[in-house]
């Protein structure tokens, strides 16, 4: 029914569910970071227009898919993950409410229309641009993970252009860069309104950061309670089981 | 031994705790925020220079005598409350150790020596300039709380001025008011590095903020686990308590 090359295989996109998903070892398999930010980020539910830059395999369309009718457009600038993201919307009949694009972020402004998003959302690459020696590696992944094609300010300046005013951009990315990342979400505009930071369990530093803002909105943040994944004996805490499993 | 105006108190410094401290309802009562910045920033132990600015009656100076050997300067704008600092590093037989300065933070140039501090701490003024109205309510408690004397772009414009290159500026704050926070310690080179979240209880947003910056410091925030104030069934958590008794 689908293709699968290489080393792609059919996951299930979460626990207990029944949409499925294309991945690969090799070239992208989707993270708790994906899972997490399409649960918080905020989406227009019966209809509207959401956009997701550095789309993948198309995990974060597929599923806000589940909790919205909007319309999402996926960006990819990866061929053989756009081929991916293009499959798994056909696998999960979702032609008509997903739509995905192969291209450069950077050069959208004749197939996208300007300030005309309600939301943005992306998970975007984590690090600074690698080195000669991690490139040479795994060119897929090393895309996909560090600053290579696109840098944060690329990738919150994208943000600006596509969502409309008063519109919601989400991101998930490391509290190493919450300093980068609140002073470029201020820079274009996107004010920082809602964040939640994610800790692996009590006690610990947190590893991953959610955060919202609004294009031209007024300042005024609020932190969330923090979230925890796993209990002390490393079993998923509540919370996170909730998310993971779609519930 | 020490005088007491109005409606001055003598009131215990910590809980189990000798230390005294005076304080005025309708003046100045230091909170939790002031002990929990004392308890996050950095102090070097035997010896260095310490600088509190917005020191009200003087408790953060007060409480970092407990932690190091370090000169502790403290500059207050009111000269009431400057008198109550005044009066309990005296009644502390503190004065080796601590020095108050009555004057405003934004013109203490040719009294503090610039770039020569290994600490700044400040608990500041939360709220915009209020209106009229409240001003008239009580200037005391007004100057405390509010933007009326300096603004947050001033206490960290100050901080900037006077802490060594290297050095730490800490200060405690509401979360609404992190993104202007981040913005101004990058605007004054004062690159923010350890961030606590302080929630009232569990699954409540946060509401209080400590955030350390290093003047020229490298881009690299880390997040410390979150701090809860209250257990669920509103007594102190054993990590709020054990802040609060000093030990």
């Amino acid at each position: 029914m689908v293709q699968l090359f290489d080393d792609e295989r059919l996951d299930y996109l979460l626990a207990e569910e029944t949409m499925q998903i294309i991945q690969s070892p090799s070239a992208f398999s989707f993270s708790l970071d994906a899972v997490l930010l399409a649960h918080f980020a905020y989406v227009p539910i019966k209809k509207g227009t959401i956009l997701d830059l550095c789309t993948g395999n198309g995990v974060i369309p597929l599923l806000l898919s589940r909790r919205t009718n909007a319309n999402i457009s996926g960006v990819e600038i990866q061929k053989r993950l756009f081929d991916m993201a293009a499959r798994n919307v056909k696998l999960n009949e979702l032609e008509k409410q997903i739509n995905m694009i192969h291209g450069d972020l950077k050069e959208m402004q004749e197939i996208l229309k300007q300030s005309s998003f309600d939301v943005v959302t992306c998970n975007p690459p984590y690090f600074r641009t690698p080195g000669k020696m991690e490139h040479n590696k795994n060119e897929y992944l090393t895309i996909a993970r560090h600053e290579v094609f696109c840098s944060l300010e690329d990738v919150v300046q994208a943000s600006k252009l596509y969502v409309r005013p008063g519109g919601k951009v989400a991101m998930v990315h490391r509290p190493g860069r919450l300093v980068d990342i609140i002073s470029l979400f201020r820079k274009y505009k996107l004010e920082p309104k809602r964040m939640q930071l994610v800790y692996p369990k009590m006690g610990r530093d947190a590893n991953m950061l959610l955060i919202e803002g609004i294009r031209d909105g007024k300042a005024d943040l609020t932190i969330l309670p923090p979230l925890y994944i796993y209990n002390h004996d490393n079993t998923y805490t509540k919370e996170a089981e909730d998310i993971i499993y779609g519930r």
